[in-house]
């Protein structure tokens, strides 16, 4: 008896970019719900996100039900055309949870309670918890399940808390058991022989408390993995409660971007629907950075779904949780939204509909502001809404991507716990900046697990993957004996799954691919130091520079040294590489160049790999994504750009066609359809 | 039947400055004490502030009493002529109140015990140490009532111990309870439909504890007004027993200068006296900030006064809480008291008599300092005893204001929870920088609660009151209406009583006075970063900029622009405006200008007002006030400064009459009585 | 009956530098151990210290015993000719502790448990913990007292963990009715009388935890004393059951450079042998630094020992506890290590043999790196075994030092309490300026303490002794009345034992020893503020600054004022002063002068005093250390250096004769044997 198929985001979206945000009414009266259906409608809403926040509010006792005001605003939705993403409401349990079952409140590192009055003060391990948590949502499958309103179930929201307590001590060592099976297993993995760690027992073992000095990295590496299965428990737990009871309706949980909590390859498996929440700085002088980082984001949930996404929350203004909270200038909330479409968003939404009055987030911005109907930031939303309801037919179609970038959350991980080389060298530190140098070259990427199928890809790029696994180190050298292109960074391939350093201090595998022998030295530069590199030939620029780290080691009879360290203590030693190996090809990247020589080396690789930007000549600041037979440009500049066309083409936001060239205004953005080749 | 009317400040001074400080006679042998005394008259002091930290002392064991020393103090005082201002203790328990009754040491928001060891380690909630305070003070009131040096009860010190333990969650509810009545008001007030925060039983309801994310801004609000009353409860228990029992002698107690954890005017109306402890820092680089701050306290707190106050603490020399801990350059500490005076004191005191050899503070300064009576330090106290005694016959006489700034608590606590549009604007900043415009304008200003009278003022200035109430938003419209001037800053009438957002973001009657329509964002500035301005008139230099906030807003018809954005998103929107209302006019300034600008900004408008400096010309860092037919010249300067004078007058510091000019030397200071015009 | 005298340093070396390191066998397999000795052997290594974090292993379950492996062990290494250092194992308890035994767990001042999962984790207190530890003592002495392989015990290791337990608290009082007796004395000594803090009860005494607001300074002065003590408690248990079964066999503890957690006077009393771990900084700006850094340490732990000492712990490439840890540049573990040699050093050994593969120190470097024996770090390593085993001659003698810095655990303490006039004055920062300025002088120096024989030295100097008890202070005037030169740095002598203020502000014997006067104030200047200062004689140049602090004294006749403060405040008084008392001279440094100026100085003293370096015209950066009648030569600048030689001499290094100068390559170095003078 095999399950049947799941549904997928096509059957929310129908055929329509979904478009709307996360709605709660109960924080209003009821008289402003039927102005918030006519807004929507004006705004080209089709899809409202309702009830993340209403345990308290539909549970007011333990046991109580209080459904009549959600009846009520599913069915005016309805009315009004609109579907609904409902949410189960596990992620802020009501004031009687923490007051009668204080052991489910999570505890931090010193032991301190971490009490309710604000949101996420729960401990995913507490089985009562976990008991209340499943019955409002099997109590709300078996209501709603049938409302014609209902498109998407959205599971708690931003999972993220991690707990110390012993009832989670308990449950990490049950995790420990299953992974281990045998306590001299544990204390081989987490190599205990050190400083006295042995454990004889299994009660014996906690979580990674306050402790006098650093704590046992691999102790810390599996509480990590612990925690994000901890929390993907209470996810499948509700998500099989809605399968269950709802079969034809697809179930997503909104991830926080790039986010450290959890697995995020292991977590998007187990949904329908991948959604993120994306919040780039609109700050001024960062411009660029946040079009970075949406890029980076939207890559990487375009991987986790391994197609079409839901971009579940983003600001139609400000945000209130940074020291300075800017406005979004005129203009980019459109600019964003499209490039999130170009890179597989079959949805946009935003947190939230209208802007709170009170609470923590009532500086937050809404689609509706405190400004109202006729403020700045609703004309904005209108905007976009006709614009998106233009892109229909984009919808399900995928982004095509020729090069990825390899990313896995137990490098990130084991790279948290102290006592490494340099705190300097963040995990996320290479990887945005080797992923911005890809975007700003206009080479689209997704990202990979190191341990999956890569031989559709003609470059993979490794910017700093502490932790490879065997499985992923045999996976790269058959990727490159196979004909393909690595570029590898530095501090790669250093431990194996439980932190252990690998023999030689870089795995041997690994530098056979590369071409390096004896790793003699890391050698880490301080914060705003830079070592100078001499470019063998002309790859890189005079005066192009290393930053952050360095390394002291030999190459092999054959590797090529692309660009030497130039004075210093590594004066004249090779800075970085280019081995042949097999069909392919593997390079090695000692230290992290300027923005401008990483550009031109990563370019050069792709190059030889056969990869190019969609269009020549693109201005600096105008980024270019084909997806489902359209080009999208967009100007991440405030100065206009224009862009040579090859060829003619329609602009599907205008409907109007160009012919050699399209100026892009101030954040502008176009979306052709490009005339067949002649 | 009506209660006798109470002492006043009057009653203490008995037509002489009062000067003194405190006096901790138990730490030294009672050989000191008779050196003491001599000293003491040698410099002119009256009173001596006795007991603040005696409770271990009084009460050696629970309910032990040991007078017999302090009565043999205060005879000796007595003898010597000398007053005495007697605390009751409660502000440090004894060490074996905490080791016997642990339930009255403070707990932090994490839970963790304040332990004992300090001082000011008392639950202000707890039955326990109410009790045992209530009894010292009985019996303190029972054995000195009578004494003939007592003059004036100083009631604990510098009250200001947040607790958030158990026995206080108890005493908030009963707090809340009395607030809202029922748990609906409640929710409605604390908008907990966000998040889930809703409350179904009193009992639920907690202190704002450390939690997983920001907590509900309106439970830290009432949070902050509760801590505030239960100490006051503290206080007035305290007076009560006093009163009952020495109906003749005033009570105070000494507030922290513009310190945020007490409702200054409501406790300002429970006390007889009003007095604080001013400590400017006197660092070289900050000398004018000293001033500035001085002046600011001195004005709020004769204003909390209504009258004459008394500076309680200052200090001779550095304190010791500082990082690094100035010296007073020659002249400083005359200066500063005469500028005390300047402003509505009646009373100059020292923390403390004698520097303490031994405990947390021996390096904070006394009138008679480690290097003894030959030392620097008691040279210059014994001058500034002799110029006070010349200044008796100001004493009860006011400072005249016809300009005030507004200021609440409630708006300050509100500013205080995180999620705000930006973390760099507190409630001082705008607050410091707007009185010391005013200042340096030499333009006199009052502080005054936003729904108090204030028809007396040419002028009403108010920097940042994020929270109005109804009932002072009407007020300030009435005010204006009635042909006021207001001058209005940034991000006010925001939110009201329950930090609940006002719809529109600023109160619609708010924006009918001053003139501006839709308010579409707050556009707020990074450290550092400016806004250039562009006058529309001649108001403003060239080159002047806003600095911290900007705003994205419309003006109405009939609305004068004075000054608008210059470049950058807000490019050509407006930034300052005028706007005629009813008989008045209303300035709203939506930036904080640079200082010249400010001055310029404030200086224009009081000068439509009516409103100019007590005398033309006068030279930078001279600042000039009047009191009691007096006219205070003080130079803050290193350098001389020489004043013009519009008639002759005498300078009665030193007899010496001046008829076109008068030069203050570094850091100098004249009283001149004016000849009567001619 | 006499006790017999105790082994020393020489029964461990035997004539040969010792040389080697930690070895933690436990953490590989046996087939490891082989190549382990073989590469020992190879590089020279002659002691490998054992057990040092094996308690978990050696009792794998309370009580029980596991002792063949490290029967193995020894016998392996004694079949290698290599002598063993065995460590009793309490610094890290095994989990079974903790968890079985939690009140043995550390609490900070919090109140928060310190948990296992690091190391260190033990409350000195614990009747527990101590119990546990004496036996596991016991048996390894029982059990290898004979092992024909022990050289040496190494008690735990690095002891210094603080801890605020109920227990602790306990254990407190005890040790404070011991010290005083009484609680009247306790109460006068702590200053009670302030802040209301008298004890009417010993059971009310409690460490100084978490409180509102500044603790009592003494309470604070006197847990430091006493966590010092109880740490020295838990050693000297361990040592006397050592000393009880073995005899023959030296006993040492490691301590940490320049910690403040121990009283290293009294501790090294305690030991037979001073040992000391050493982790100089190598990165490249601070490059003197490190070799500054670690003349000081040197000079310290060889006066700790008066006499030879061994350096237990240093790292032969990066260590992995700094924010960016970097590998030492070529040639600087051996210019480093000769240089502890040069300073009394008898045995030089490494944390650890073999880098770890695990754990929280695996990117600590060791002498077998990650890179193995082939690795850059194993070539230096057996290049400085042979230089080592040319130095064997040398073993056992001394180095003369004509100078001493007097040094004071109290002192220090005492000067970490909060509520001092500066918080940039710290204890380290005039002492380390001040070695500094004697060792780039040349003028080697011991370390001493204020109440210690000193009148074998011609010059003290005293860079900050804020305490200084009644007996030092006497001392330091009998030294300077029969003739020596004592250089005095500011704020000294201000507190007595139990940190009370000196009447006068600095103790009177000691102002009339510098003839000085009133002591007015203290001046402290701003982080990155200058004082200029005007020589009045040529003792410093033109443009000399002082920093740090100023002082505000009256001189006494017959005082000369070698430089004065100019402009500001203190502009004209006395900065640096001179005064002939008895048969000697005492300077008053009432500054911290920059570098030059204080060189200048303290050369001026010395040269008076008779002292001068061992060669004329040493180039800057190259140290030149006598010891044994060899005379060291280190270059510690990158530029190779000529040191000219007035007589011929040989270098036992090389064997070589050098005749009128000898050059020294970038961080080379040489140990001449001087011909005799002709």
């Amino acid at each position: 008896m095999t399950s049947p198929p799941r549904p997928t985001l096509a059957d929310v979206t129908r055929g329509r970019i979904l478009y709307g945000g996360d709605y709660n009414p109960e924080q209003w009266p009821e008289s402003v719900r039927r102005e918030d259906v006519a807004l929507m409608r004006e705004a080209g809403v089709n899809l409202a996100t309702v009830g993340v926040f209403s345990w308290a509010r539909l549970e007011p006792r333990p046991g109580e039900r209080d459904f009549g005001w959600l009846d009520r605003v599913l069915d005016l939705l309805h009315a009004g055309g609109i579907g609904v993403c409902l949410a189960t409401p596990t992620a802020s349990p009501p004031p009687w949870m923490g007051a009668r079952h204080p052991e489910t409140l999570p505890r931090d590192e010193t032991g301190a309670v971490v009490w309710y009055g604000s949101r996420n003060h729960f401990c995913a391990s507490s089985p009562v918890y976990r008991d209340h948590a499943l019955r409002i949502t099997a109590d709300l499958a078996d209501r709603y399940g049938d409302h014609p309103a209902l498109r998407l179930w959205h599971v708690n929201n931003e999972y993220g808390t991690a707990c110390w307590c012993d009832v989670t001590a308990a449950h990490f060592r049950r995790w420990l058991r299953d992974r281990y099976g045998s306590l001299d297993a544990l204390n081989d993995a987490w190599g205990t022989a050190f400083w006295s760690q042995r454990y004889g027992d299994w009660e014996e073992i906690i979580p990674p408390r306050r402790a006098q000095y650093m704590v046992n990295p691999t102790q810390e590496l599996d509480f990590r993995r612990f925690t994000s299965d901890a929390l993907l428990e209470c996810f499948t737990a509700e998500r099989d409660a809605l399968v269950e009871r709802t079969p034809r309706i697809p179930v997503t949980t909104n991830f926080m971007p790039l986010f450290v909590g959890q697995n995020g390859w292991t977590w998007a498996e187990r949904e329908d629907v991948v959604s993120v929440d994306l919040y780039p700085d609109p700050a001024d002088p960062e411009r660029d950075d946040g079009a970075a980082w949406g890029a980076l984001v939207q890559d990487l949930t375009r991987s986790q779904a391994r197609g079409p996404w839901l971009l579940m929350e983003q600001a139609a203004g400000p945000v209130n949780w940074r020291g300075v909270n800017h406005p979004r200038p005129e203009g980019l909330t459109r600019l964003w939204s499209l490039q999130a479409v170009a890179r597989g968003a079959d949805g946009i939404c935003f947190f939230q509909w209208r802007q709170s009055r009170q609470g923590s987030e009532k500086f937050h911005s809404g689609m509706v502001s405190h400004a109202g109907p006729r403020g700045r930031t609703f004309r904005q939303v209108r905007q976009l809404g006709a614009d998106l309801e233009r892109l229909g037919a984009l919808t399900g179609s995928p982004v095509t991507a020729r090069a990825a970038v390899l990313h896995d959350w137990n490098a990130w991980w084991a790279t948290l716990s102290a006592g490494r080389p340099s705190n300097l060298l963040t995990y996320e530190r290479p990887l945005r900046a080797w992923h911005r140098a890809l975007w700003e070259s206009h080479l689209t990427c997704d990202f990979a697990h190191p341990e999956s199928g890569l031989e559709d890809y003609a470059l993979i790029a490794v910017p700093h993957l502490y932790l490879l696994t065997d499985a992923a180190l045999d996976n790269l050298a058959s990727y490159v004996r196979g004909g393909g292109t690595l570029v590898c960074g530095f501090f790669t391939g250093v431990v194996d799954t439980d932190d252990r350093v690998r023999e030689g201090g870089v795995d041997a595998r690994l530098r056979e691919v590369l071409g390096i022998g004896t790793v003699h030295e890391w050698w880490p530069l301080d914060e705003g130091k830079v070592q100078p590199l001499a470019s063998c030939g002309d790859d890189i620029a005079e005066g192009a520079v290393g930053t952050l780290w360095r390394e002291d080691f030999e190459t092999l009879p054959g590797t090529e040294t692309v660009a030497a360290y130039r004075g210093g203590e590594l004066g004249g030693r090779p800075a970085i590489t280019r081995h042949p190996f097999g069909d392919g090809t593997a390079w090695y990247l000692s230290t992290l160049p300027d923005p401008a020589a990483l550009r031109a080396l990563l370019s050069r690789a792709a190059g030889e790999a056969g990869l190019r930007p969609p269009l020549p000549g693109l201005p600096t600041g105008v980024e270019a994504v084909r997806r489902g037979g359209r080009l999208f440009l967009l100007n991440h500049r405030r100065e206009p750009a224009t862009v040579p066309l090859p060829a003619p083409a329609t602009d599907e936001l205008t409907g109007r066609r160009h012919e050699h060239t399209i100026t892009l205004g101030r954040h502008g953005a176009a979306v052709l359809r490009e005339a067949p080749p002649a």
